[in-house]
C-alpha cells in the first residue's frame, strides 16, 4: 500500500528540515519504506478536507491504505512498530525507548517551542526582548538535563532507535539558537544524527520538495 | 511483579488530581492492576537516586520488577498495550488511539503548560498582567480545534481508550481556568471521564496521599 505523507506547500524554514515532516521522512528512510508526499498551503491546513485528516491544521499526516494518522511521535512509532530497524525487540528495551520518544515531545519540546513562539509571536511586544533570557533559561535546564544523562553514551540506550530520531529531531530545533553549544556531548550526538545516511536522504527529500 | 509509581510526596496543587500520577493511577485502575507509591520530596527530585529513574527530575515514575519508565504517555502506553482495556484490538484503530495520546502531550498540553508557566513564573514579571490574553488565547485556539473535532462523540474513537484518558488529563488541568466553559462538549467529556469508577478511584487516592 502507499504510504502518503503531507508536508507543508512550502515550510516556512525555507527547507533547513525543522518542519515535523522530515521526522516522518527520516523514519520511513530508517526502515526503508517508500512514501508520497503532498504539499499543503497554509490556507488549506485550515479547510475541512485537511482537518479531517488532522483537527490541529498541522502537518504531518499519515495515510496508509484505510489508516489516517497525524502527529509526528505517533506516525514514527507506527512506522517504528510495523518494521525493523527503530525499535529493540526486547520487551522493556522497547517500551525505554517509546519513553524517549514521549520524554522528547513532553518534556524537551515544549520548552522550545515557547522559544519559538516567543520569537514570532511576542518578538513585537514590550516584553519581548525582557522575557527572552527566562525562555532560553527553561530550554537551557532541560538540555542541561538532559546532557547530564546522555553523558558520552553515543545513542540514548544501545543502538540508534525511535527514540533518539525524536529527540534529535526535537534539538535540530534550537540548534540556530546557540544553546546547543555549551553542550558538547549534544553537539555531537545531534551531529551523529544528522551523518545517517537516512537522515540525509530524508533532509535531501525535504529541502528539494521546499526550494522546487 | 509489583509494580511502584512514584509522585510528589506533597503535590503542589493539595491533592486536585492535576500532577501526573494521577493518569497513571487511572490507567491502572482501569486495568485492575494494584500498584505502590513512593512520595518524592521537591528536594529528592534533583538528587541522583531520582535523577537515575527519571533524568529531567520529574514524576511519575514506574518501576516493575527491572523495567524502569518514565514519561506519563509512555507509562500509560505501556500499561495500555499490556493488559486490556485501553486499547482497540484492531491494528488501525489502537493506532489512532495512540495517536490522539501524543495529540494530549505533543499539540494541547504545551499551550496549557505556558499557561501554567505564565502563571506562576512570569506572575509577578512587569509584563505578567499583559501578556496573559495572548497565552489564553493560544489554549482557546487548540480546545476551538479539539471541541469541533469532538463534537458530540462520547469519546474520541468508539469506546474509551488511553487516548481519552490522556486528553481528558490533560483537559482537567485549565478546568480552573475557565476555558472549557465556551465548550459545553469539552466540559461533558470531561465529566463523563471523572464519572468513570476507575477515575474516581485514581482521584480518591492521590488525593488520600496528599492530605495524609
Amino acid at each position: 500500500m502507499t504510504i502518503t505523507i503531507t508536508a507543508f506547500h512550502r515550510s516556512p524554514d525555507g527547507g533547513r528540515g525543522l518542519a515535523r515532516d522530515t521526522r516522518v521522512r527520516w523514519a520511513l528512510e530508517e526502515v526503508g519504506q517508500p512514501y508520497e508526499v503532498r504539499g499543503v498551503t497554509f490556507a488549506a491546513l485550515k479547510e475541512p478536507a485537511h482537518l479531517a485528516l488532522n483537527p490541529f491544521g498541522q502537518i504531518p499526516t499519515y495515510e496508509e491504505g484505510g489508516l489516517v494518522l497525524f502527529e509526528s511521535g505517533a506516525i514514527v512509532l507506527h512506522i517504528a512498530e510495523r518494521h525493523t530497524g527503530l525499535l529493540p525487540e526486547e520487551s522493556d528495551a522497547r517500551a525505554r525507548a517509546i519513553a524517549w520518544m514521549f520524554a522528547a515531545v513532553n518534556s524537551v519540546e515544549p520548552p522550545i517551542l515557547e522559544l519559538e513562539t516567543a520569537k514570532f509571536a511576542d518578538g513585537d511586544k514590550p516584553w519581548g526582548a525582557d522575557r527572552m533570557p527566562l525562555v532560553r533559561e527553561r530550554v537551557r535546564t532541560r538540555l542541561k538535563q538532559f546532557a547530564a544523562h546522555l553523558g558520552e553514551r553515543p545513542w540514548l540506550d544501545g543502538d540508534f532507535s525511535a527514540g533518539d530520531l525524536m529527540m534529535v529531531s526535537v534539538l535540530l530545533r534550537v540548534k540556530s539558537s546557540g544553546l546547543l553549544n555549551d553542550f558538547p556531548n549534544l553537539t555531537a550526538y545531534v551531529a551523529r544524527a544528522e551523518a545517517r545516511p537516512a537522515y540525509k536522504r530524508a533532509y535531501d527529500a525535504q529541502h528539494a520538495f521546499n526550494t522546487r
